[in-house]
């Protein structure tokens, strides 16, 4: 993380957040978009959820980037988004918890 | 219509079929969209639907072409297709309906 080492320990607690995380947003994304077809009156709120669906996944194919050197940013803003706790991150060196917490607040 | 003049009539007729297939082919894939969204179970279902979806609006914008220099071509493809009729399509001059349907038949 960010030339930070992370030990094995780490590496595991930082899959299992991301994962978390990751299934939680895309849980979200299925409801909404489950809603939207259902609400679809005229081709042209079809074509909107189309547009809205490849929307949201090239946003969470961009914030969920699972490299090692990413994953202080990828956390920070996680945190800062409500999406994940600092409870969550746990586990995690104080250098990394350190940058996750300062790159939530920017 | 492939160099063929059209009267008014015809225009008229010819948008009138044209419509109505354009809007009952609409009303199909927005069926078979709200189906698919209902029964999707996991994200990768989802995305799949999303590009089931990207792939018909980019058939449905080439097929529905309301040149009237691609008219016959359009309308001998729907023909084919059995999405029109030929009493649809009564009115017509003999010459288009001429390449109409021998369009169909390609």
């Amino acid at each position: 993380m960010h030339d930070l080492k992370c030990s094995e320990r780490e590496k595991t607690i930082a899959r299992r957040v991301f994962e978390a995380a990751l299934q939680q947003e895309l849980g979200e994304v299925m409801a909404t978009f489950k809603e939207k077809a259902a609400l679809a009156e005229k081709p042209d709120d079809m074509w909107a959820v189309e547009g809205w669906l490849a929307q949201r996944r090239h946003d969470i194919d961009n914030k969920y980037d699972f490299r090692y050197s990413q994953l202080v940013m990828v956390f920070g803003k996680l945190l800062r988004e409500g999406r994940i706790t600092e409870q969550q991150l746990e586990g995690l060196g104080e250098d990394k918890l350190s940058y996750i917490e300062h790159i939530a607040t920017l």
